[in-house]
């Protein structure tokens, strides 16, 4: 079973303070770190919770497709992350089981991991995102 | 730190067996169980995934509140469980920071664990229910 844990949950937020002043002050949760992602364009904030964390997205442009997704749907739960040992094996029986990968190759982020996305369609109307984390099966 | 963990993110289906054809049968997760929750008018299937579980949610009925949101928003994450050491500390210190809950006390399931809701509007749009995990910290 490829499938670790949760690894994070990202939610789309208006405000970063008000998001923070609830997620950090009000529940408790120790804010890791922040990034402003440029080619994004979000500002991120990272809260962890036990195994997983809470990644909270704002847009910083008008025209991402966070910001188009803010306009659409309003703010809330935009994707989940699930940790996986082997992304190109899960994705491949993803695919054969009928689901629609957005990614058909998996893509690599500056650090080197590599993760894809999986059609809301296929899972129920969920955005999943597939993170490998090698070795830790 | 009260909080602990994602307990669970609960998602709203349309048609149960697809969603279970994603969840279980195309990402591998294992079926731990289902249920029918008369009270709320759903069918409920669990698939755990590291600490966490995911939680489809079908409705039975047209008039139930899961219904209502899958009519209204669509099929989907519904809400995210943290689970929390002490329920009522955090309820207070939610409030104490001006959050918004839906219940004012804890909720308590027939097995005798407690749980509330906090509003979508005091979180960045996200239905954060908190649980009881006592002893846990």
């Amino acid at each position: 079973m490829p499938a670790i844990k949760v690894d994070h949950l990202a939610v789309v937020v208006e405000d970063m303070d008000a998001a923070l002043k609830f997620w950090q002050d009000a529940l408790g949760l120790p804010l890791q770190g922040t990034e402003s992602n440029e080619h994004e364009a979000v500002d991120v904030a990272f809260l962890p919770v036990g195994e997983s964390r809470i990644e909270l997205l704002k847009p910083t442009t008008e025209d991402s497709g966070i910001a188009k997704y803010l306009a659409k749907r309003g703010a809330g739960m935009h994707h989940v992350c699930i940790a996986v040992t082997d992304i190109e094996a899960a994705m491949q029986q993803i695919a054969e089981h009928g689901a629609q990968l957005i990614n058909e190759t998996p893509r690599t982020r500056e650090d080197g991991t590599r993760y894809a996305f999986v059609h809301p369609k296929s899972t129920g109307g969920v955005m999943v995102e597939l993170y490998e984390v090698p070795g830790k099966a």
